[in-house]
């Protein structure tokens, strides 16, 4: 039991960084907010089996990321999720598994409407446990599939609901809306300037909300969309609109997820720690390398331990400030010019280390640097080296890490 | 000159496989068919100071990647590219840089329309040179920021304007579409299965379009953004509306360019040549690799030319049959258990190889590969060696090419 607990706290290790995570505001509302997250899309767009809120990111999968961010705004108490009866199992897991605390899975149904309706029935009718609290003054919803929504445009939505009964963010349409005939032809075009796309999150008042899903017809539950048109059509209230920022958009086909990918890898590649090692020109190699990654990283920190005390990189690792980390190694040229050797053990040890680190998305690679008396080349190899450097923590490939690479 | 005409040679390598370009089709129309390419945006919504259009996807410029797949087609004659004034020299560079015969470059204006119109204009008032043709029956226009443009859809929208005057590609809309009143609070909503989103590329008979441009107002030309409104407001032509494939989008975000990239180094790791020497071990290596890279691949083919023999590597890297090398170097721990040593000279070689190869897109690798009596043992340093193969030529990093990589 004490050793799932420890496994599990690794897996929820969040996919930012510890600086930035002490940063997030600890701001307290004066009316208490929950959330519903409709999750029981098919994927269908997306070509594959999985359904897109299931797809792992970096080993996690993407509702999991949702759910973190909204983890991290304090003032939000309860997190519903919706999902397909299908996936009601695999959700329970995820959650238990990358330890959501603030999260129960509801069971959704045929319809985006009425899975929503169902979540929102989670804090009126169907109490899931005791401790489960009253209903709150506002809910925000939003889709599983929007990983990138920050605290800031939660926190707009939310106040704004309280204010007017209802809020959404919107964005500028990228493309032109048209209308077809039945045929198949051009009736007309709508005029982009006035119109927008209608984005999540968007927050209610749960009285208002509750209301319009109680007097919805079957049409609106068969062929609605837009939370924000029932609130207007059953209780008169019209919505606030919010520009949005441009990453909130919802992940819809393939390319969505390459792109959500690599914003999160952007995240995680600011910062790096450069294990030196004493020797002398290993530290000396460190500081240029230092000098040119600080060009492309935000903090990049040089630590000079013995490489051969493992438990200090163990201990390093641990500490949860850095995503990165490289050791470097020095060949003396002067010494063996002809050919690079490298001891056996030594790709060993540190491959374990790397397969151990991974499992919390941490990266350790090696820079073996072909070590001359040449400061100028030394300076030129510490270039090439922040280049694949960066180029790695980049990429993050589980493939690549404890590799030995050479400058 | 001739070393000039050489070297564009060498960067004109199309970003597609040969393979896949022997598969287009040499299709016939019996009516004349053009293209003109509105390439004027700033790239606001970028946030990069670099218009979007001119972005560099794996070193070339994104509007010749698109330049790329209209010259794919061979029914399309002229293609016209519209700039602004700040951008007319450096689109006529990468013009000349890529090798674009068939494109010139035409000065745009301040707005989308009066971009078009300029476009157009190229075919009947403002003839470049003599030998630019007369005006075509179709015209087709497309966005330059849409690079995954396929002659399917390009056949389709231009037999379709053929035939009914104009016609366009649509998609079906992502998000839910909302009015906003003056001050900011939600109008109506649309009901989202009613409309489309009107993407590119579309095609209008020549006379149609220009006769809609020739009776815009000024108000079209300012605020207006639909070609298919012009055809069906000036021209009473109500455009046929064909479902165009997902990956007719436009490249719009930072996020839109990230997926772009992928994507194309996607369609580029899809074929592998390893090249094994001459010695017994590095050849059976060879063929467990190629099997277990042939479950993420499409092509894998094994070579057993002599790795001294560069000018056979060469000779096969100009082939233009493959986008990635492997170099296959053994370690016979049997021999030599406490360490692995590779000559310094060894490294060089590869390295002026590989980043002669990186100048047309090609990567090479060398795997070094700890070989010993156990077959189990080495048919897992295969897969292990798959994995980091496939890793490396997936993210196509320039700056990991030539490296050497322990399994």
């Amino acid at each position: 039991m004490a050793e799932a607990a420890r496994d599990n706290s690794q897996l929820n290790r969040p996919l930012v960084c510890k600086q930035s995570e002490q940063a997030a505001g600890n701001r307290r509302l004066d009316f208490s907010v929950a959330a519903v997250l409709p999750a029981g899309g098919s994927g269908e767009r997306m070509g594959t089996a999985t359904p897109k809120q299931f797809c792992p990111l970096l080993q996690r999968p993407l509702i999991s990321i949702t759910l973190e961010r909204f983890e991290r705004v304090h003032w939000i108490k309860e997190i519903v999720v919706v999902v397909s009866k299908q996936n009601f199992e695999l959700m329970n897991s995820i959650i238990e598994h990358y330890g959501h605390s603030r999260a129960i899975v509801v069971e959704g149904a045929l319809t985006r409407h009425q899975s929503i309706f169902n979540g929102l029935k989670a804090f009126v009718v169907n109490q899931p446990h005791k401790s489960w609290p009253e209903k709150p003054e506002v809910v925000i919803i939003h889709d599983a599939v929007r990983p990138f929504v920050e605290e800031d445009i939660l926190l707009r939505v939310a106040t704004a609901a309280k204010e007017y009964g209802a809020a959404g963010a919107i964005r500028p349409l990228v493309s032109t809306v048209v209308a077809t005939n039945p045929e198949g032809y051009l009736d007309h075009s709508l005029e982009r300037a006035k119109y927008r796309a209608s984005e999540m999150p968007q927050a209610f008042t749960f009285d208002i909300i509750y209301r319009a899903y109680q007097q919805c017809t079957d049409y609106d539950f068969e062929y609605g969309t837009e939370c924000l048109h029932l609130a207007l059509k059953y209780c008169g209230t019209s919505a606030k609109l919010i520009e949005g920022p441009p990453d909130l958009w919802k992940v819809t086909y393939k390319r969505d997820l390459y792109a959500a990918e690599l914003i999160i890898k952007e995240n995680l590649s600011k910062s790096v720690c450069i294990f030196t090692g004493m020797q002398e020109e290993a530290v000396q190699f460190g500081c240029f390398l230092q000098e040119a990654l600080q060009l492309v990283m935000e903090q990049v920190d040089v630590l000079k331990w013995s490489l051969n005390k493992e438990s200090q990189c163990i201990q390093a690792i641990s500490s949860g400030l850095y995503y990165n980390f490289i050791c470097i190694n020095v060949h003396l040229s002067n010494l063996e010019p002809a050919a690079l050797c490298i001891r056996m053990e030594d790709f060993t040890n540190i491959r374990e280390l790397a397969k151990e680190a991974n499992q919390k998305n941490i990266l350790v690679y090696r820079l073996l640097i072909n070590y001359t008396q040449d400061m100028n080349e030394v300076q030129e190899s510490a270039k090439q080296g922040a280049s694949i450097i960066d180029s790695l923590t980049k990429q993050r490939s589980p493939a690549l890490t404890g590799q030995l690479l050479v400058v």
